[in-house]
């Protein structure tokens, strides 16, 4: 196992790099990268207005990223402009790519992403994982990890990372699992247990979520609070675009918040913790459902779609306990908005009603907006292998290093 | 009025300078300085190690940051070294100074500090601002920042800026206090009233206060979550080292954090927010006692340590409420620590005990510690005229520009 490429900390364009001539010609390469990747296909003259470079420092940045094949030129633009045509350049299709995977309580998941931020490749396998061991998980996780590389291979991607979304506490080392109570796992070092040779991340999948969210939502603002579900209640948080992780790497906990502090006791050693309102199976519970290990989500969704009064009421209490924690979260971040993802997306037409009321209730002035997540369940999954994917923008001639 | 210099955002050494070849000798000319700062005297070889740039690169800078007075040399450094003897260099104890102010609800206060950080003139008036109209209290500040000034001159000291700490929400322009409950402002812009020609920061009293710890406190971390409290409960996150300020500014608001959602209703428009349980007058009224225009911390420590029993069950139960709305506020944000600032770490011996066993109590594995603020009552102060200091050590060459 190389040592990690990426800690799933997204950095500015090359924010980390040194501060010398060196690194900053590690930065500017990483600008040009941004520029065509967010805007192209550019000329060099578009990208050198583009950063506030100029055209010659450009040219010679664009030449180093074609010969390491991460740029390509498209041809000359099309006529009718003024000056002499420019060719056109785009981020390539081919070379380096994301590999993202997600180990779901119910399936495991894997996909490629090129530089180009387009899905090239992906892997499902559905069955339960809770209480299984780690090993045969990832036994099974890396079997649709290869399966992935060799179709990307196929189409001339390599991988330059591999990142690993987890229902659970991940330590700031980017590998160890440190609690996924949904799993049952408890201090797993992943990259113990997963192939070699790729540099390796591991996070939240609240984390990759919000990431997701940030990067490929639409109008996603730079500060927003990522709230989203499978069995617990997650939550991320996005400062100025940077994920704010936490001394250990546990911070967005907001399951845990106290909603009713003298309420039932959680598995967590509090009591009346959100998740004691809001988790799925207080909520199917609250429904007079038995929690049972089929896509639960959908089974309220569709109860509550056909008018079942008891899931609906369900529902409208989970809102209001939502509402609840989302108010002492707003105080204490001044968000721009909260994104519901995951499951609460799918659910958010039976809370949103109650969050909101208790959201703007207990507010002086306009209230936080909430918004609900276009990306749904898929988010985890696409974060992690945009993560990778904005690593090699980050600092392009890392990668390069690595031809 | 001038431009502000500084929003009161700490920035690392020159962080958002422009990333070319100036950019670049700027943020160099800030290590030297940051790096004499904290760890001089020092001599140029010392500090070439220190910020790792060449010798002849250090001594080009130092040399410019001489001409400019903010750096001196002390001669040559004691002999018995090995080498040729290299002359100490320190931070100039003349220059510029940053003058920080404070609107109290019951005074006003102004000082200068120099870049070495040490506190070289002070004023402070006592009497009760509250309910005052912000034109005559700015007058009587402004009068105080002239004397402080004055006295500053008298020692070669000139005021390279003006940061106001206030008891209210502050707006991200740094200069117009929204809302300042206790002394009933709104959306009052003091750059308007205060004194033009010095560039103008304001900022939240809680911010300045957790900043003051940042850059003043004994092995304070730069992850932590700042709690003061004057008539309200204010807080502060510091993350990284940077305050999180959120969208409008107005991120900390932990006094209004719902402690029992069904509680008394709260001026904010909620219900059971931490403030009805842990302000000073919720504390005052449930100990019997009458909220008066006195020293109120002073009269609740006093009757505390008399023994008091009311009044000490008062504070054991502002203590829970803190634990609770603490407790949500860590599983959030993760920090390393919390710190108990202002009239809450004079009241600390009343409060702690509840306040961990909530924290303690409601987790799993080891609790986020608690600790209590060393400055109390002096850290906005302090905090904000630091806050002038850094900003000239962030980007020195910008005051150079005003020479």
């Amino acid at each position: 196992m190389t040592a990690p490429l990426h800690d799933g900390r997204p950095s500015g364009p090359g924010r980390s790099l040194p501060d010398t001539q060196q690194g900053m010609r590690r930065r500017n390469l990483s600008r040009v990268m941004h520029a065509v990747g967010s805007e192209g296909p550019l000329s060099r003259a578009a990208v050198a207005s583009r950063i506030g470079l100029t055209r010659a420092a450009v040219s010679s940045l664009v030449d180093e990223l074609i010969r390491w094949g991460l740029l390509e030129e498209l041809g000359p633009e099309r006529p009718g402009r003024v000056g002499r045509p420019g060719s056109a350049l785009a981020v390539s299709g081919r070379g380096p790519a994301g590999i993202g995977a997600e180990i779901g309580v119910d399936h495991l998941a894997v996909c490629a992403v090129d530089l180009r931020g387009t899905l090239r490749a992906r892997a499902v396998r559905h069955g339960v994982n809770r209480g299984r061991a780690p090993g045969p998980v990832i036994a099974e996780l890396t079997e649709l990890v290869h399966q992935v590389v060799a179709a990307a291979d196929g189409e001339g991607l390599w991988p330059a990372g591999l990142a690993v979304a987890v229902p659970g506490l991940v330590a700031r080392d980017g590998r160890t699992v440190v609690r996924a109570p949904n799993l049952d796992w408890h201090d797993t070092d992943l990259g113990a247990l997963l192939p070699g040779g790729i540099p390796l991340s591991v996070d939240n999948e609240a984390n990759f979520g919000a990431l997701a969210e940030l990067w490929l939502g639409t109008g996603t603002p730079h500060d927003f609070l990522h709230v989203s579900a499978e069995i617990g209640i997650g939550a991320a948080v996005v400062v100025d675009g940077q994920l704010l992780r936490g001394r250990r790497g546990f911070a967005g906990e907001l399951g845990h918040v106290p909603v009713h502090p003298d309420g039932p006791a959680c598995a967590c050693g509090g009591r009346g913790c959100l998740e004691q309102y809001a988790g799925e199976e207080a909520v199917l519970r609250a429904a007079g459902l038995e929690p049972r290990e089929e896509d639960r989500v959908g089974l309220l969704a569709d109860r509550a779609e056909k008018g079942d009064e008891a899931v609906r009421q369900a529902l409208r209490d989970a809102g209001t306990a939502l509402g609840i924690a989302l108010t002492g979260a707003v105080n204490l971040l001044d968000p721009e908005t909260v994104v519901l993802g995951g499951a609460l997306a799918a659910l958010s037409p039976w809370l949103l009603p109650s969050l909101e009321a208790e959201l703007t209730g207990r507010t002086t002035g306009p209230a936080c907006p909430v918004t609900v997540s276009g990306l749904g369940s898929e988010g985890p999954l696409l974060g992690a292998a945009h993560s990778v994917v904005r690593t090699v923008l980050d600092d392009p001639a890392a990668v390069a290093e690595r031809l």
